[in-house]
Protein backbone atom coordinates (compact mmCIF):
# COMPACT_ATOMS: atom_id res chain seq x y z
CA UNK A 1 0.00 0.00 0.00
CA UNK A 2 1.35 3.51 -0.99
CA UNK A 3 1.83 6.66 1.12
CA UNK A 4 -0.93 8.24 -0.68
CA UNK A 5 -3.40 6.12 0.02
CA UNK A 6 -2.12 6.04 3.75
CA UNK A 7 -3.17 9.70 4.05
CA UNK A 8 -6.51 9.39 2.40
CA UNK A 9 -7.51 6.73 4.69
CA UNK A 10 -6.39 8.95 7.65
CA UNK A 11 -8.68 11.66 6.80
CA UNK A 12 -12.53 11.65 5.20
CA UNK A 13 -12.23 15.75 4.07
CA UNK A 14 -15.49 16.21 1.79
CA UNK A 15 -14.89 19.27 -0.33
CA UNK A 16 -16.12 22.27 1.33
CA UNK A 17 -19.94 23.02 0.40
CA UNK A 18 -20.16 25.79 -2.10
CA UNK A 19 -24.06 26.06 -1.20
CA UNK A 20 -26.37 24.43 0.95
CA UNK A 21 -27.68 23.14 3.90
CA UNK A 22 -26.01 22.34 7.20
CA UNK A 23 -28.38 20.39 10.27
CA UNK A 24 -25.98 20.36 12.87
CA UNK A 25 -27.19 19.50 16.46
CA UNK A 26 -29.19 16.57 15.68
CA UNK A 27 -29.32 13.75 18.65
CA UNK A 28 -27.62 10.72 17.62
CA UNK A 29 -30.57 8.54 18.34
CA UNK A 30 -32.50 10.78 15.82
CA UNK A 31 -30.19 10.91 12.97
CA UNK A 32 -32.03 8.45 10.41
CA UNK A 33 -35.24 9.70 11.68
CA UNK A 34 -34.48 13.46 10.30
CA UNK A 35 -33.17 10.97 7.04
CA UNK A 36 -36.30 9.48 6.92
CA UNK A 37 -38.61 12.37 7.45
CA UNK A 38 -36.82 14.47 4.70
CA UNK A 39 -36.81 11.33 2.63
CA UNK A 40 -32.59 12.24 2.13
CA UNK A 41 -32.13 8.85 0.52
CA UNK A 42 -33.96 9.93 -2.47
CA UNK A 43 -31.38 12.73 -3.25
CA UNK A 44 -29.17 12.84 -5.66
CA UNK A 45 -26.67 15.82 -4.63
CA UNK A 46 -23.94 15.21 -2.20
CA UNK A 47 -24.52 14.33 1.03
CA UNK A 48 -22.27 14.24 4.14
CA UNK A 49 -23.54 12.36 7.46
CA UNK A 50 -21.70 12.30 10.50
CA UNK A 51 -23.38 10.99 13.86
CA UNK A 52 -21.97 10.33 17.01
CA UNK A 53 -19.98 13.27 17.66
CA UNK A 54 -18.94 14.13 20.53
CA UNK A 55 -20.87 17.35 21.50
CA UNK A 56 -20.88 19.24 24.86
CA UNK A 57 -24.61 19.92 24.69
CA UNK A 58 -26.17 16.66 23.81
CA UNK A 59 -23.38 14.54 24.55
CA UNK A 60 -23.46 12.36 21.41
CA UNK A 61 -24.81 14.16 18.16
CA UNK A 62 -25.50 14.08 14.37
CA UNK A 63 -24.83 16.58 11.51
CA UNK A 64 -26.00 16.30 7.67
CA UNK A 65 -24.10 18.33 5.49
CA UNK A 66 -26.56 18.49 1.97
CA UNK A 67 -25.19 20.18 -1.08
CA UNK A 68 -27.35 22.27 -2.98
CA UNK A 69 -30.20 21.33 -0.91
CA UNK A 70 -32.37 24.06 0.72
CA UNK A 71 -35.90 23.25 2.29
CA UNK A 72 -38.88 25.35 2.91
CA UNK A 73 -39.71 26.32 6.71
CA UNK A 74 -42.86 24.03 6.80
CA UNK A 75 -40.39 20.88 5.13
CA UNK A 76 -37.28 21.36 7.55
CA UNK A 77 -39.54 22.24 10.45
CA UNK A 78 -40.68 18.34 10.44
CA UNK A 79 -37.39 17.36 11.97
CA UNK A 80 -38.23 19.38 15.13
CA UNK A 81 -40.60 16.27 16.28
CA UNK A 82 -37.44 14.17 17.02
CA UNK A 83 -34.48 17.23 16.68
CA UNK A 84 -36.23 20.20 18.14
CA UNK A 85 -32.67 21.86 19.18
CA UNK A 86 -31.30 21.60 15.19
CA UNK A 87 -29.59 24.22 14.56
CA UNK A 88 -29.72 25.20 10.26
CA UNK A 89 -26.43 26.25 8.78
CA UNK A 90 -27.59 27.83 5.15
CA UNK A 91 -24.39 28.26 3.06
CA UNK A 92 -24.28 30.49 0.17
CA UNK A 93 -21.28 30.74 -1.97
CA UNK A 94 -19.18 29.03 0.83
CA UNK A 95 -20.56 31.46 3.16
CA UNK A 96 -23.11 30.59 6.05
CA UNK A 97 -25.33 33.22 4.88
CA UNK A 98 -28.46 32.23 7.94
CA UNK A 99 -28.55 30.28 11.22
CA UNK A 100 -31.95 29.17 11.67
CA UNK A 101 -33.70 26.90 14.20
CA UNK A 102 -36.51 24.41 13.85
CA UNK A 103 -40.35 24.57 15.35
CA UNK A 104 -42.69 21.80 15.84
CA UNK A 105 -45.48 22.85 13.22
CA UNK A 106 -49.41 22.75 14.16
CA UNK A 107 -50.05 19.46 12.15
CA UNK A 108 -47.65 16.49 10.74
CA UNK A 109 -48.98 14.59 8.35
CA UNK A 110 -47.40 11.29 6.73
CA UNK A 111 -44.85 11.13 9.21
CA UNK A 112 -45.54 10.13 12.43
CA UNK A 113 -47.63 6.59 13.02
CA UNK A 114 -50.75 6.75 15.89
CA UNK A 115 -50.18 4.73 18.50
CA UNK A 116 -53.56 2.94 18.51
CA UNK A 117 -53.83 0.00 16.88
CA UNK A 118 -57.21 0.09 16.23
CA UNK A 119 -56.82 3.42 14.26
CA UNK A 120 -57.71 3.32 10.57
CA UNK A 121 -54.30 4.56 9.70
CA UNK A 122 -52.88 1.26 11.00
CA UNK A 123 -55.54 -0.92 9.24
CA UNK A 124 -55.94 0.61 5.62
CA UNK A 125 -53.65 3.12 3.54
CA UNK A 126 -54.72 5.81 4.69
CA UNK A 127 -51.90 8.56 5.53
CA UNK A 128 -51.38 9.50 9.64
CA UNK A 129 -52.25 13.10 10.60
CA UNK A 130 -52.07 15.21 14.06
CA UNK A 131 -52.83 18.10 15.42
CA UNK A 132 -49.80 19.27 18.14
CA UNK A 133 -51.23 19.51 20.91
CA UNK A 134 -48.44 20.10 23.21
CA UNK A 135 -45.04 21.48 21.15
CA UNK A 136 -43.03 21.62 24.55
CA UNK A 137 -43.69 17.72 25.40
CA UNK A 138 -44.57 16.40 21.90
CA UNK A 139 -47.75 15.61 21.97
CA UNK A 140 -49.85 14.35 18.85
CA UNK A 141 -53.70 14.17 18.47
CA UNK A 142 -54.60 11.83 15.91
CA UNK A 143 -57.38 13.58 13.48
CA UNK A 144 -59.25 10.18 12.97
CA UNK A 145 -59.43 8.15 16.40
CA UNK A 146 -58.05 11.54 18.46
CA UNK A 147 -55.90 9.41 20.52
CA UNK A 148 -52.94 11.14 21.86
CA UNK A 149 -49.38 9.92 20.94
CA UNK A 150 -46.56 10.86 23.53
CA UNK A 151 -42.91 11.49 22.22
CA UNK A 152 -41.98 8.17 23.75
CA UNK A 153 -44.46 6.24 21.76
CA UNK A 154 -43.31 8.42 18.41
CA UNK A 155 -42.17 6.38 15.72
CA UNK A 156 -41.39 7.79 12.37
CA UNK A 157 -42.94 5.91 9.73
CA UNK B 1 -19.11 35.35 11.93
CA UNK B 2 -15.81 34.73 12.86
CA UNK B 3 -12.93 33.65 11.09
CA UNK B 4 -12.54 29.98 12.41
CA UNK B 5 -16.17 29.75 12.39
CA UNK B 6 -15.60 30.25 8.63
CA UNK B 7 -13.40 27.66 8.31
CA UNK B 8 -14.95 25.03 10.23
CA UNK B 9 -18.04 25.49 7.50
CA UNK B 10 -15.58 24.86 4.53
CA UNK B 11 -14.34 21.40 5.48
CA UNK B 12 -16.04 18.98 7.01
CA UNK B 13 -12.71 16.82 8.11
CA UNK B 14 -13.46 13.82 10.46
CA UNK B 15 -10.78 12.74 12.78
CA UNK B 16 -8.71 9.61 11.12
CA UNK B 17 -10.17 6.02 12.07
CA UNK B 18 -8.03 4.45 14.50
CA UNK B 19 -9.68 1.15 14.01
CA UNK B 20 -12.48 0.18 12.11
CA UNK B 21 -14.20 -0.62 8.83
CA UNK B 22 -14.80 1.15 5.47
CA UNK B 23 -17.35 0.35 3.62
CA UNK B 24 -16.50 1.70 0.40
CA UNK B 25 -17.97 1.49 -3.72
CA UNK B 26 -21.61 1.26 -2.52
CA UNK B 27 -24.07 2.42 -5.14
CA UNK B 28 -25.49 5.91 -4.47
CA UNK B 29 -28.99 4.38 -4.51
CA UNK B 30 -28.26 1.83 -2.01
CA UNK B 31 -26.55 3.67 0.51
CA UNK B 32 -29.04 4.23 2.89
CA UNK B 33 -30.56 -0.01 2.03
CA UNK B 34 -26.44 -0.66 3.89
CA UNK B 35 -27.58 1.42 6.86
CA UNK B 36 -30.97 -0.49 7.13
CA UNK B 37 -29.42 -3.76 6.43
CA UNK B 38 -26.16 -3.30 8.90
CA UNK B 39 -28.42 -1.56 12.24
CA UNK B 40 -26.01 1.40 11.66
CA UNK B 41 -28.81 3.30 12.65
CA UNK B 42 -28.35 1.23 16.04
CA UNK B 43 -25.13 1.91 16.78
CA UNK B 44 -23.44 4.43 19.69
CA UNK B 45 -19.85 4.73 17.87
CA UNK B 46 -18.77 7.69 15.40
CA UNK B 47 -20.18 6.71 11.61
CA UNK B 48 -19.05 8.99 8.35
CA UNK B 49 -21.13 8.32 5.62
CA UNK B 50 -20.84 10.48 2.48
CA UNK B 51 -23.43 9.70 -0.64
CA UNK B 52 -23.58 11.03 -4.12
CA UNK B 53 -19.59 11.03 -4.62
CA UNK B 54 -18.05 11.25 -8.02
CA UNK B 55 -16.98 7.81 -8.95
CA UNK B 56 -15.43 6.90 -12.43
CA UNK B 57 -16.67 3.00 -11.84
CA UNK B 58 -20.16 3.65 -10.68
CA UNK B 59 -21.00 6.72 -11.20
CA UNK B 60 -22.01 7.98 -8.13
CA UNK B 61 -21.28 6.44 -5.08
CA UNK B 62 -21.52 6.37 -0.94
CA UNK B 63 -19.09 5.18 1.44
CA UNK B 64 -19.53 4.53 4.78
CA UNK B 65 -16.71 4.51 7.50
CA UNK B 66 -17.39 3.00 10.99
CA UNK B 67 -15.19 3.54 14.06
CA UNK B 68 -13.98 0.19 16.42
CA UNK B 69 -16.75 -1.60 14.41
CA UNK B 70 -15.70 -4.98 12.74
CA UNK B 71 -17.81 -7.31 10.71
CA UNK B 72 -18.10 -11.00 10.34
CA UNK B 73 -18.31 -12.17 6.62
CA UNK B 74 -21.69 -13.65 7.30
CA UNK B 75 -22.68 -10.05 8.81
CA UNK B 76 -20.95 -7.46 6.13
CA UNK B 77 -22.18 -10.16 3.27
CA UNK B 78 -25.64 -9.89 3.48
CA UNK B 79 -24.98 -6.17 1.94
CA UNK B 80 -23.90 -8.03 -1.49
CA UNK B 81 -28.00 -8.14 -2.18
CA UNK B 82 -27.83 -4.13 -2.39
CA UNK B 83 -24.46 -3.28 -3.03
CA UNK B 84 -22.34 -6.44 -4.63
CA UNK B 85 -19.39 -4.40 -5.79
CA UNK B 86 -18.57 -3.12 -2.08
CA UNK B 87 -15.15 -3.08 -1.48
CA UNK B 88 -14.01 -3.08 2.74
CA UNK B 89 -10.82 -1.88 4.58
CA UNK B 90 -10.21 -2.87 7.63
CA UNK B 91 -7.91 -0.43 9.65
CA UNK B 92 -6.25 -0.78 12.92
CA UNK B 93 -3.77 1.26 14.66
CA UNK B 94 -4.64 4.04 11.55
CA UNK B 95 -3.25 1.82 8.58
CA UNK B 96 -5.49 -0.82 5.97
CA UNK B 97 -4.52 -3.63 7.61
CA UNK B 98 -7.57 -5.88 4.67
CA UNK B 99 -9.10 -5.46 2.13
CA UNK B 100 -12.36 -7.92 1.55
CA UNK B 101 -14.82 -7.88 -0.87
CA UNK B 102 -18.78 -8.95 -0.01
CA UNK B 103 -20.41 -12.27 -1.53
CA UNK B 104 -23.56 -13.05 -1.77
CA UNK B 105 -24.47 -15.84 0.66
CA UNK B 106 -26.58 -18.83 0.20
CA UNK B 107 -29.38 -17.91 2.66
CA UNK B 108 -30.41 -14.52 3.38
CA UNK B 109 -32.65 -14.27 6.37
CA UNK B 110 -34.96 -11.17 7.35
CA UNK B 111 -33.53 -8.59 5.48
CA UNK B 112 -35.19 -9.05 1.81
CA UNK B 113 -39.14 -9.34 1.66
CA UNK B 114 -41.10 -11.63 -0.48
CA UNK B 115 -42.25 -10.47 -3.47
CA UNK B 116 -45.85 -12.61 -3.14
CA UNK B 117 -48.12 -10.73 -1.26
CA UNK B 118 -50.11 -13.84 -0.26
CA UNK B 119 -47.02 -15.11 1.48
CA UNK B 120 -47.26 -15.92 5.00
CA UNK B 121 -44.48 -13.55 5.31
CA UNK B 122 -46.76 -10.96 4.26
CA UNK B 123 -49.49 -11.02 6.24
CA UNK B 124 -48.63 -13.25 9.84
CA UNK B 125 -45.34 -11.74 12.00
CA UNK B 126 -42.40 -14.02 10.52
CA UNK B 127 -39.25 -13.41 9.51
CA UNK B 128 -38.68 -13.63 5.72
CA UNK B 129 -35.88 -16.74 4.63
CA UNK B 130 -34.41 -17.20 1.17
CA UNK B 131 -32.79 -19.53 -0.34
CA UNK B 132 -30.25 -17.19 -2.96
CA UNK B 133 -30.84 -19.43 -6.30
CA UNK B 134 -28.80 -17.42 -8.51
CA UNK B 135 -25.65 -14.74 -6.84
CA UNK B 136 -24.95 -13.31 -10.36
CA UNK B 137 -29.14 -12.39 -11.25
CA UNK B 138 -29.76 -12.03 -7.63
CA UNK B 139 -32.55 -14.16 -7.06
CA UNK B 140 -34.18 -15.19 -4.15
CA UNK B 141 -36.47 -18.53 -3.44
CA UNK B 142 -38.53 -18.12 -0.99
CA UNK B 143 -38.71 -20.88 1.93
CA UNK B 144 -41.98 -20.63 2.62
CA UNK B 145 -44.07 -19.95 -0.56
CA UNK B 146 -41.13 -21.09 -2.93
CA UNK B 147 -42.02 -17.95 -5.38
CA UNK B 148 -38.69 -16.41 -6.59
CA UNK B 149 -37.92 -12.54 -6.44
CA UNK B 150 -35.84 -10.84 -8.64
CA UNK B 151 -33.40 -8.10 -8.27
CA UNK B 152 -35.57 -5.34 -9.05
CA UNK B 153 -38.51 -6.77 -7.32
CA UNK B 154 -36.31 -6.35 -4.16
CA UNK B 155 -37.08 -4.78 -1.49
CA UNK B 156 -35.28 -4.34 2.20
CA UNK B 157 -37.04 -4.77 5.24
Amino acid sequence: MNKSENMKDKQLSVSAIKEGTVIDHVPASALFKVVSILKLDELDTMITIGNNLGSKKLGKKGIIKLSRVFFRDDEINKIALVAPCAKLNIIRDYEVVEKKIVEIPDEIIGIAKCVNPKCITNNENVTTRFTVVSKAEVKLKCHYCEKITNRDELQIT
